[in-house]
């Protein structure tokens, strides 16, 4: 039995080291005595703590800081430029690869060549590849996360359907590249990733109730709640994408009808530009990225069909904020992903419905704004999965003893 | 600072005998050994915890079981009839107290008499009174639960909406209630404190992702994600009755249009009766309830216009059930309240909706059904508010010292 009393004091060692790690990741450089009182630790587990970790070299010490008391004593960093991640997301047609530090700095990324239903065991393969690759040049590499379209059965390993690529079912991501690497790999859902990059890179890291509104190929969405990310019995919950806004309405892939998806992705969108013909002439050849961001250049220069067509869009996005607030209450909604580019007038259209529509208590309390993250916040998502890994148990990456 | 070293150990005190008291109160009679095997604790401490929960009575030693081994051995209970708690349910139009022991076993139920909007103050002045009284009567009080009507806001104390009777909004249930007794008041939303019911009283409470639907006066939701309520920023999360079904829909008090509560909730129920003025006639002069189980008896008994009616809520039912599968993917929806005695017809209708609505992978692994707790499960609801508050922190309540 006191084997079960040790594995008790790993998981209290584990936490503490965690916070610590969490703490200086988020706070910048720090004492020893601003870490102890922060996280009401003992200077003399705090020292035990930090010790551990300065000889892994993933925090290190700084000049001397000014202190309490104005006293100078020395600073400890995370030490976030030390160790990397790959991340590589899955959309419905593109698959990128990046490489990033622990911060999110991207140091490389990978575009594969454009999918199709055809080419996805290509696809497959190419990953394969270039993370073998990119994992020989970087013996830094602790981790690789894994961003894929929901509904992501995240027990058994593949999503449940993808709209408008259904090939991508038949791969199980966690049995095509759970073992194949040298390091481990994280697989989530890729509004789930979305909000985890939010939590660890953006401004909005603050927020504890946080939700991060994908609207890309298809329309996604991560909660946390109270710290803790929204997971459902198989890591299915939160799919604002398949929630119907009109049980009268456009039917979709995934049984439902009147989805959101089928309102405001950017497959739906490209779809209504290609019956409309004239606002984004040759939409038809375009990708839904390309079509999406040409009618937002249009509306930006002026064209009044555009930007009555963005208002539209808009007015969709805000019936899915007004879902999101009364279905999950945050503090602040992320907007993200191909269709945010609409920009501030999408935004104003959406919050338009918001006013109309929510209680004002809730709305006075609820934030929504565009991503203020680099374009590629899905791939950042990727990486994300792999980090938050990374920060909640350390010693699955590092050498830190019991 | 070693005040705060104190602290943590202080936690993870609580922290085992909460898990201590929750294993025996779900799991009956066991040994020392058996508790300290499922809990991981050793033998020493689980002694330690039990010699000061045994000091306080709240768990007592049996006869001789059959432990390990086939060697006999001294069991522990529960004794869940020794301490009690008052629950305080407000719906719309109904307030109804009762005393329970820590089982959800009901002493007394009252109810008081039919509140109006302008009744208000006098139900507010009948909770004050009653519960006085019943506190003085029974010394074995410990907690009081109320459930009240939702989006109840947490951190503000009073529901920012309850649709057809706003003069709930003017009480502030903290202020009114939090210090007015001699014993601690805990106050939740309808549906959530319906979800605690669940988890403690019901056999569905091994599911550690589990919703529950109320349909009553209004429809609500509790869900329970991997152990934890879903809470959000304000405590207003999981406001399904809200979250629209149609956005060119039916308008509602809340600013939102197409509420799945315009639709299927007793109120709406009702409306739709006293339209139709055939299925139920008479139904103007009823109560909401009285109403509803007026047309669940005439489809019961064979009349066709109620059976199709039943079967038409159904679908609305139906329709609820499709969001929360994609909103919060449950193991287990459990249908409570009023709206469910429509019973086994209505069920069968909210299941095929589903059956053609959601991805067959979340279907096949989400169970719904029917509630198997007693007519009162909001206000066993309300008490479950107080025992689960117990449950988590024994030394709030007892005598148990550091």
């Amino acid at each position: 039995m006191e084997g079960t009393a040790k594995t008790t004091q790993a998981l209290v060692s584990e936490y503490n080291r965690s916070s610590v790690l969490e703490y200086l990741y988020h706070n910048g450089v720090c004492s020893r005595a601003q870490l102890a009182d922060a996280l009401s630790l003992t200077p003399a587990a705090l020292t035990k703590i930090s010790a551990r970790l300065l000889d892994t070299g993933i925090i290190e010490e700084t000049g001397g800081i000014v202190g309490r008391k104005n006293r100078r004593s020395i600073g400890l960093r995370f030490a976030s430029e030390r160790l990397h991640v790959i991340g590589v997301k899955f959309a419905r047609s593109l698959v990128q690869i990046g490489v990033f530090d622990l911060k999110g700095t991207p140091l490389s990324v990978t575009d594969l060549p454009d999918v199709t239903d055809e080419t996805i065991p290509d696809a497959v393969r190419g990953v394969h590849e270039t993370v073998g690759i990119l994992l020989a040049q970087d013996p830094n590499v602790i981790a690789i996360g894994m961003a894929v379209p929901g509904p992501y059965l995240r027990t058994v390993g593949r999503t449940a359907l993808v709209s408008s690529m259904q090939g991508w079912r038949r791969v199980n991501f966690l049995r095509e590249f759970g073992g194949a690497f040298r390091v481990p790999v994280f697989v989530e859902q890729d509004a789930r990733a979305g909000v985890l990059a939010q939590s660890l890179f953006s401004e909005s890291a603050d927020a504890s109730n946080l939700a991060y509104y994908l609207l890309g190929e298809g329309v996604g969405l991560g909660v946390i709640d109270h710290g803790e990310l929204i997971n459902g019995a198989q890591g299915a919950a939160t799919e604002i994408g398949h929630v119907s806004i009109d049980v009268n309405g456009r039917p979709c892939d995934c049984g439902n009808v009147g989805c959101l998806e089928r309102y405001c992705s950017a497959v739906a969108i490209h779809h209504d530009l290609v019956e409309d013909g004239t606002i984004v002439p040759g939409a038809a050849s375009m990708s839904h990225r390309k079509a999406c961001m040409e009618l937002f250049k249009a509306s930006d220069e002026g064209d009044e069909a555009a930007q009555s067509m963005v208002e539209s869009i808009g007015r969709f996005v805000g019936f899915g904020c007004v879902t999101i607030i009364n279905a999950y209450n945050p503090d602040v909604i992320v907007l993200g992903d191909i269709v945010s580019h609409g920009g501030d007038r999408l935004l104003a259209a959406a919050r338009r419905v918001v006013d109309e529509r929510v209680l004002p208590e809730l709305n006075d309390s609820t934030d929504i704004h565009l991503s203020d993250l680099p374009e590629d916040a899905t791939i950042l998502g990727a990486a994300a999965v792999a980090i938050d890994r990374f920060l909640d148990h350390p010693s699955d990456f590092l050498a830190l003893g019991a």
